[in-house]
């Protein structure tokens, strides 16, 4: 394979730019931008919108009428299977392109290199690494879902900085500041599901959608209710799209009545009469869901840390104290500091009066 | 008065650089630095070491030798009044300096821009305010004793991303990182007094001295123990310098036994059967008390957070979690969102692992 130029990772940076404009929609598909050059210019770009639309390739064709001789810039490699369209790969030697250049190898099993090696065998150059890490991280609960068959799970927490999300009321509106609250909404706008508890659902009754200006494909809504306890009039029924209930109860007369108010109820695999979160991430990655948004309480976030099930705690910490008597973050019980659960500071950022930290897995 | 020029910020920055000299000495006094300039050259520079010790206008005169015709930069009005000392406005005047720039008048009531009236007098220039927020900030212990009659309050805490002091058990060793720990020695190498609750001693007995690689004049050890429970036996007994038990006991037994192990003993007014914490402030500014350094449990800090007491919280925020069940930081009843206690973020930094966030006043 040949290496890559500065000018090969200008026109990949333009072309992570284009994949970035799928960042709400393409979901469960990856986001992929791609740029075709010749003689040094951008003859046609494109970006893979929304699952069952064209690729990013294809778009890239399109705009740029006649591609022969030129060079691809794209994100992903081409692929190289039928799926909902036919293969880029052919599409891109029909087009007479002359080099290919990909931020990255596909992590689809049916990809996995067929569609550069399809590419080399028709007589194109190949260049496969290109702003590789950036392109990774675009689409890292893609990546994700395909090499370990697990969603990347993204937990958030709200928090007054003495660590409490409510006061012992169960009064929590609001904590936050409005521009962290919408910097949630975005984040909710990315993902392809959020996942929540019955306790959260009764205490609140949220819509769980992401609302924002912008195109949005609505993540799925996912809730679990160990022992139905979701009231039929719950306002996630009546919402546009798919709500899931994931139960380990049999109670045949209780799912009739709720699949009845609109909602889908999924049977799991119980542990200690919750559900198994083992048996959760497989399935959640079954229902094509790259990226999984939890926002939950202290039960849930609880298990998920024992369990270390989470990829990346996103935690707003508003500039207020609460008191002891507030709620906390974690149901845990950690008997000893050599049991703490240590994370990994990875980002700090202000929104709005409020602090947004990012925590990974040590 | 004449007008400040870029070379005047230049000097007054070097000689609040010496000031800084003085950071962990000169308490009770204020930390001052001085530059002697002549023909765009410095002739002499001083600080003020410690209490006792030359002003930082004399040592400079003294390394300077003939300061004729020179320009002083001094961080503080020079005072002009007999204390320890003898006035240094005085001083330069026998000098035959031809300009003083000051960055800030003396707060001091018994000064307070008398020295720099008596400069005029003698028919020296002066020029006041230059870099005055940064001289301010050097000293705003001193300035806020002499002004409010209350020392400059900062409050440490250090917690688990949860909002964790300790765990259940009372474990806390160690939550946060060595360099955390070592921020903290040089918090307390800068306060004139470390203030804390009794509960904490009878937890850790603790020495609460400040242990740096640095000349420090050791703060003052102040301990709130309204029933007089200290053991003669505690630690802080048994250490050089002053250690004050504050109570509201007048028990003379109880009294004699620590005045002998060591203990200064002193009566403040009692408000609900606890040290009334506006007695509190009045009387540290009468002990001389610059800046005072809190170090406690939930129930001091409660308490003076509740009474908006404390100037500046420093929060050291590990990258671990202890779970609900762990100790949180602040004993406060607050029953509605309305009534939750708001601060404003001043300050982020990253100290070895840990996030040090600095909070002030709403």
């Amino acid at each position: 394979m040949a290496v890559a130029s500065d000018r090969d990772y200008r026109y990949m940076a333009r072309a992570l730019q284009l994949a970035r404009n799928g960042l709400y929609t393409t979901h469960p598909n990856p986001r992929v931008g791609c740029v075709l050059v010749r003689d040094d210019r951008i003859i046609g770009e494109g970006w893979h919108v929304k699952a069952g639309d064209d690729h990013a390739e294809i778009a890239a064709l399109k705009n740029a009428q006649n591609a022969e001789g030129a060079t691809v810039y794209v994100t992903l490699e081409p692929c190289s299977h039928h799926g909902r369209t036919p293969p880029c790969a052919d599409a891109l030697v029909k087009a007479g392109v002359s080099k290919v250049v990909a931020a990255m190898q596909d992590p689809n099993p049916l990809v996995a290199g067929n569609g550069l090696k399809r590419l080399r065998e028709a007589g194109i150059e190949t260049v496969c690494g290109v702003l590789e890490d950036d392109a990774r991280r675009l689409n890292r609960g893609f990546v994700q879902r395909m090499t370990t068959g697990r969603p990347f799970v993204r937990s958030k927490l709200a928090m007054s900085l003495d660590g409490r999300t409510a006061l012992a009321s169960g009064e929590s509106q609001w904590i936050t500041s409005h521009a962290a609250r919408q910097d949630v909404h975005r984040l909710r706008a990315q993902s392809s599901a959020i996942l929540t508890g019955i306790d959260t659902v009764l205490a609140d009754d949220p819509a769980l959608t992401a609302r924002i200006d912008a195109d949005v494909l609505q993540p799925l809504r996912i809730v679990l209710d160990s022992r139905l306890r979701m009231p039929a009039s719950a306002q996630l029924a009546k919402l546009p799209g798919r709500s899931l209930i994931l139960t380990c109860s049999e109670d045949r007369h209780k799912i009739a009545a709720l699949e009845n108010a609109g909602f889908e109820v999924h049977q799991l695999d119980a542990r200690n009469g919750r559900i198994d979160l083992q048996a959760l991430m497989p399935f959640l990655a079954g229902q094509h869901i790259n990226d999984l948004f939890v926002e939950a309480g202290p039960t849930l976030n609880g298990a998920l840390l024992a369990e270390n099930r989470v990829d990346e705690w996103i935690v707003y910490m508003a500039p207020c104290v609460l008191g002891d008597r507030g709620r906390g973050l974690f149901d845990l019980n950690i008997e000893t500091m050599a049991d703490k659960k240590t994370l990994k500071l990875a980002d700090v950022r202000q929104v709005g009066p409020d602090l947004k930290l990012t925590y990974t897995v040590f």
